[in-house]
């Protein structure tokens, strides 16, 4: 067997077939791991985490922890000598208290799901990535996904009121309360969303719910270029709006999605936002939002119904799929001020020129956060200098490296430039502290000396 | 001299004046501490700090960061051999920056000042603590303050986006980001944020501000009782709203501000409500608002313009003055789900029946956060098991000891019954990473092995 029989006899569900394993070991960011894990362990109870890690602990040996694997930053790779612990068994709703405005959700519990049980109480979980229809809600917690309407309603760390996580050292730890609100202790919470399975395994969390929105209005709008686009975005923060969802798209994305779809997005301008505002007043709100928009904007749809609308969310879910479609892609994630926007597509732009690399930018518009796709060719220039001068235009605005995939194996790098080293030491610190053996996803998120 | 001469001959602004120390020693929660400081030392520099915390660790000597010394848990209490680091001096609005919404402070700058000073763009800074008019920046994210309008915009830590603090061995730490997201490293900005002083000092801030909102609708509402009060919380809940405003007044608090004020809001019913809804579509927010109380309150009045509605939030902010003309108080701040705020009321009255003890109560009731305000009178009865009553029934139900105000030094011994062995072992930990000399406010927000 494989080393592991000491753990694996006491455990219920687990397989060492190395087509299994091979499976386990991978997430959506394309890179590969240097071998085959020593076993993945479903994990059917919070005792069979306890068990993993505590044996892990003990022996030295790695564990991963894996949700869906629909991440892009290669957090969830899985190589040589490894254990993936995979949570996506545990995915019960334990329970939902509308009107306390919560949920207890065990990690596996698919997002989507989530706000399909809460709608039925007139109530969402809010934030939305674009992989909700298949991301778990651990993997959710453990990057800090972010989603479309996070502009308004704030990002995962934002909905999570408590958490139940096993330590490094194998102990069950409960974080935060059930309350809205509460200042007992440090914030472990806050901490621990967005570790990346590096601090402690995630078994159990407790999440907000907020109304569903009275009513929701959306518009559409084209622009001569990008610039103009995103100086729109400056232009609706001026005029005091709060649109509940502001994305961008760049010419490549909407002629990716017209071949892939057979659409006319791409004729209609150089460069697109969709808006959103919901609540009381969304109408209203939305009026105000066209007005700003007619600025600058060379034509400009409001979706009368949720249907319409709909249709518009659709296009905008499509743009990585449709980019997907013409090869291997690498998922950017830098954010800058909304005011840089600017500066940032001219800057892609001058990469995609001076390179010859082919990027394709859409944006979370609002918060700043553009995903820059990469197109990885067969026969196309090497791409490393590209991807290396995204990260430093990211810097260079006074932003960040990544706005909600996570750090993972990919951006390591880059973490000290960002970090500085005494953030970086006392993160370091951090990490003994709830992983003294070294155990949980070794080499992801943060560096080692 | 002190025993200080090796660090004060080194900085321009100090005093060991017996009478300004004895005021230093103090903030406002009527703790006495065993003695007087060595010094206090009035930051003018972010180098003063990194000097007075280099040689309080080498020296072994504790420091209390303060503020304004508005906090009532005596978090900023400090006792024999302390120097006290008064950051108020370091008041400089650094930079608004409208377009990207956030602004750049230093640590002593006055809440409502920052609040005055973003809307002359048309912003707002959303933390609204009753404090405002003499509380810092720098308090109110050390003690994560909430206020009014929290329970639609979140509380401090929902505003701050980066620090820079000095840890407790002098090195100067910047966290965090001026981006709206981002999630390279772990959330050290989170983590300082409610840390009482004792894992860094705040010497700088990055804050986020919102748009003023476009309007604003008041009503105030009477109930029979207060349990019935209370729970129209939970109705307006199940009607999908999301006021940025509730609270909620016992019978006892209408009596005491009426008799500091002369006005008959006592007579009108037994419990009181006061709702705020803003943003687009407010007023029809609002009403939908009216409609939900009207089920079981008394008397619904709605306030036509700003100036009523300013009065009636100057009646609740008058709450806790009047109060305090009775005599010297004990002001409590436990938190339960909103859910529980029955059955809270119920058990306080229970406790004032039981004890003969006086409280007052007071409310964020949209957050479930419970002000009880105990009345420690001359001839009355002992207070201590009043107390001890209040912190059983918040954590009996669910909740939490402290909502907003800290533990500091007054909720430390039920630290445990909340957070866990396991839960406070890992805080002691990190307690370490941060100041391993153990000079940071030693003693206070954590208890020690
Ligand atoms: C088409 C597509 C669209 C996407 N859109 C978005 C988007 O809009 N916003 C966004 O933020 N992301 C997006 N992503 C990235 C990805 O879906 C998210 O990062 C998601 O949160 C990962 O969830 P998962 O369950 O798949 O986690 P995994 O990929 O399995 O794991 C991700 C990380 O979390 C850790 N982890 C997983 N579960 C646990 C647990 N229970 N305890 C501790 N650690 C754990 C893993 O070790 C790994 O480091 C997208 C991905 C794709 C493929
Ligand atoms: C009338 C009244 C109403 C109040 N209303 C509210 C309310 O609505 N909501 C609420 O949350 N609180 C309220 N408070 C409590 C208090 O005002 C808040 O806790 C406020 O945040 C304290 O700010 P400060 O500047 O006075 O801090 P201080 O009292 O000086 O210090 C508070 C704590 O923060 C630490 N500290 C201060 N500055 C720094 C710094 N720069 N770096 C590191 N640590 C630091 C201190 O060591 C101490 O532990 C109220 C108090 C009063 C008297």
């Amino acid at each position: 067997m494989t080393g592991l029989d000491g753990l694996l006899a006491h455990l219920p569900s687990w397989s060492t077939e190395p087509e299994v394993l091979a499976r386990a070991a991978l997430d959506r960011s394309g890179a590969v791991p240097d071998g085959l894990p020593l076993a993945v362990v479903h994990a059917t109870s919070v005792d069979d985490v306890v068990r993993t890690v505590s044996y892990a602990a003990e022996h030295g040996v790695p564990v991963v922890p894996r949700g869906a694997g629909s991440g892009v930053s290669a957090g969830a790779l899985a190589g040589t000598g490894t254990i993936v612990l995979d949570l996506s068994r545990l995915d019960r709703i334990v329970e939902i208290r509308p009107d306390d405005g919560i949920a207890v959700v065990e990690p596996g519990v698919i997002t989507a799901d989530l706000d399909r049980a809460a709608a039925e109480h007139g109530l969402r979980y809010a934030p939305d990535p674009a992989s909700a229809a298949f991301s778990t809600i651990g993997g959710n917690i453990a990057t800090n996904a972010g989603g479309l309407r996070c502009v308004k309603y704030g990002v995962t760390r934002d909905s999570v009121l408590a958490l139940d996580v096993v330590t490094g050292d194998g102990r069950l730890l409960r974080t935060g309360r059930t309350t809205l609100k509460g200042v007992t202790g440090y914030d472990l919470t806050s901490l621990l969303v967005g570790s990346e399975g590096t601090l402690g395994v995630v078994v159990g969390a407790t999440v907000k719910l907020l109304p569903l929105p009275r009513s929701t209005a959306t518009a559409t709008a084209y622009f001569p270029d990008a610039r103009t686009a995103v100086e729109a975005v400056t232009g609706l923060r001026r005029a005091g709006l709060r649109p509940s969802t502001i994305e961008f798209l760049d010419h490549a994305t909407l002629v990716a999605i017209d071949d892939a779809q057979g659409g006319d997005l791409s004729t209609r301008g150089r460069a697109f936002l969709l808006v959103q505002t919901d609540g009381y007043g969304a109408e209203e709100e939305m009026a105000a939002v066209v007005e700003a928009l007619k600025a600058t904007a060379t034509l400009v749809e409001t979706s009368g119904d949720a249907a319409a609308a709909d249709r518009l969310l659709a296009t905008r879910r499509q743009a990585l799929p449709s980019i997907e479609r013409l090869g291997r892609v690498l998922i950017e994630d830098i954010v800058v001020p909304t005011t840089r926007l600017a500066d940032a597509v001219a800057a892609i732009e001058a990469i995609v020129r001076d390179t010859g690399v082919r990027i394709f930018t859409f944006a979370h518009a609002g918060d700043g956060n553009l995903h820059p796709i990469v197109l990885v060719e067969e026969d196309g220039p090497p791409v490393g200098d590209a991807v290396d001068a995204l990260f430093a235009l990211a810097l260079d605005l006074g932003g960040t490296l990544t706005g909600e995939h996570g750090v993972g194996l990919l951006k390591r790098d880059w973490l000290a430039a960002e970090l500085g080293e005494t953030g970086l030491d006392l993160q370091r610190r951090i990490k003994a502290v709830f992983d003294p053996a070294g155990v949980l996803n070794p080499g992801k998120a943060i560096t080692e000396r």
